[in-house]
């Protein structure tokens, strides 16, 4: 039913979703059943959505585990909107410092954005080493007065993944988990503010994810704009303005995909480390030919960055992975080399020809 | 091949789309033809979407006869967005007012953000009147000296629409045109920014165009976050963070339909005159039992607002028009009453269908 190349998209991001969501989209496109019309033209102020938003907002906090403390938004403008909007909130007007954690390009770009609103410390950079591997808690001095931390769960651009919750207790943790989000169980209620935009495990781009806790909505703050503030947003449900009902349904049907279809967090995260250890395994295994960017404990689950010992050999690798159905494997236009992204929607089976495909141009490579 | 209903939908927006539209949306979210991907999966970095941004800007700009001084930006956040990013560009540490008309419901959100930004000044105000009508140009005094004016050319929950352009040639003119953008040919190039958000005229919600002049965004203003700021998404050709592709590429074919299905905004706007000919012609002939809500002349081709005599008649008209296959037909809720929305995307032949229908209940809930 579905063609072959859907399931065969590694890219970083926007990635690929669930073939059942696909189809699904496709027909309510044409007619939403019990509606009649096309979910393009459903008011953002009917019942149906008010349902919708509702549903979602449950089935986040339950994958989560998450107590009725949190707040689930459904935000616009990307991760990029909250590297501004968590200092607005946070930062703006005080005098100690919020700590930041540099681990690569996407951490890097939320550093500017948060000097904008206040004194922010970096308190580990890891581009001396070419960000090839992440800080052990040794490396890590976490200050007491601090606003609050904030750190990347996972790089795309160089695969690298902690696999730990940084921080102190007492110190509110704010967490991009953007590319890692929904695709692992883990102990979310440490986190004051999670959040995601929906682009690489679960929905189309043009949605953010926020989770927050009430206190940090409920403590006074500068006068922000309505849009950017996340107490507005959270009374209003995430309709305080016309929100992108497609994209908010579209994350919604993989949220149902991850709780009926995989049976839930802790079954994703067992697949996916499947399809790792597969890519890695190939890797590890090819006397060198593959070379994983990432220091081996500091590895992504989700972005397998890796090179070939030369440029034109990764330029014939992408060339030849195309013609053979694959996309979306060229590494980040701001490091090069190739990337697999595995996110929740990329199957065993896909990544299985992934392989297949790596251990034969390996083969031929190095014949030639 | 369609079902009948999305063309009853007289939604107030998310509001109808083109019918060939829909049918292109849902095969392509299986099948991109020539990538061979769903379009949930391209990634914004593609040559296919830089084609996709570069043909919506030339399309946008050729249809509103604007030149190349204009820049097209493809945003997020709505109009919403734009009621704080206006003023953060153009108001924010200035020390003269910037003007603002409120005609209704949208202009009147958009003062209280702007009033965090800088000082502005209300030129006129229709709440006295109900918001039953549009200032004639005697009630209005700009000051050559404003940073800018501001206003809405289409009220969309009092159905206003101005026919005119307001304003001075020496003060840049900023005008939300959400609810009319692309509804008919105008001189666009008298204003120094427009904005719309695409879930009226051109697209799904989650996606707004703003056209701005060069001048505007290269003049200093406060450091802002990049997100909020023109100038770099006009260098980034909108694709500064992942913007939403799904939203843009549905815009894309849209201003296709818009150029080579209709014929451009000439035609476009013969079509719609007839649609609100036959609507308000209904309403004037029923002897009083329709009762449009804005006064004759200022009367909006877009939205089409009205009373019947009592609110159980009103409560009895939405039950059975729905019962008939339409819907959307509810005035909004912050006013009551009844709204047709006859954006781009409705058909001559569904305004027919919704005037026999209004005739036939007229008749009779008369003869009762």
């Amino acid at each position: 039913m579905m063609n072959l190349q859907n399931s065969l998209n590694f890219s970083g991001g926007p990635g690929a979703l669930p073939e059942s969501v696909l189809l699904q989209l496709s027909e309510e496109l044409i007619q939403v059943p019990g509606l009649g019309i096309s979910i393009l033209g459903i008011s953002h102020r009917s019942e149906w959505f008010a349902e919708v938003i509702s549903e979602l907002e449950d089935n986040i906090r339950a994958l989560l585990g998450l107590n009725e403390k949190y707040h689930v938004l459904l935000l616009q403008g990307g991760a990029t909107q909250q590297f501004s909007m968590v200092p607005m909130t946070l930062l703006r007007g005080k005098s100690t410092a919020a700590e930041y954690i540099q681990t690569g390009y996407w951490s890097g770009k939320a550093i500017p954005e948060a000097k904008l609103e206040g004194p922010i410390r970096v308190i580990w950079n890891g581009r001396a080493a070419g960000f090839n591997r992440l800080p052990t808690d040794d490396e890590l001095c976490f200050s007491p007065d601090a606003p609050y931390i904030h750190y990347i769960s996972n790089e795309t651009v160089e695969g690298l993944q902690f696999q730990r919750v940084l921080g102190r207790d007492d110190v509110p943790r704010v967490c991009d988990m953007s590319s890692d989000f929904l695709s692992k169980p883990g102990d979310f209620e440490r986190f004051s503010l999670i959040y995601a935009h929906a682009q690489k495990n679960i929905g189309p781009s043009g949605i953010t994810v926020v989770v927050v806790r009430d206190e940090l909505i409920e403590q006074p703050h500068a006068e922000l704009p309505s849009f950017l503030d996340y107490k507005t947003q959270a009374k209003a449900h995430s309709n305080f303005n016309t929100p992108p009902v497609f994209a908010i349904y579209a994350v919604l049907l993989v949220t149902r995909w991850l709780i009926k279809d995989i049976g839930g967090l802790t079954q994703m995260d067992r697949i996916n480390r499947r399809k790792a250890e597969l890519l890695y395994g190939l890797i590890d295994d090819s006397d060198g030919f593959y070379q994983g960017r990432a220091e081996t404990a500091d590895r992504s689950l989700m972005n397998v960055v890796f090179n070939l010992p030369s440029l034109e050999l990764e330029k014939r690798f992408i060339q030849e992975s195309q013609a053979a159905g694959f996309s979306g494997l060229a590494g980040h236009r701001a490091i090069g080399g190739l990337r697999a992204s595995i996110y929740n929607a990329v199957t065993i089976e896909a990544v299985e020809e992934l392989v297949n495909f790596m251990d034969a141009f390996w083969r031929k490579s190095v014949r030639n």
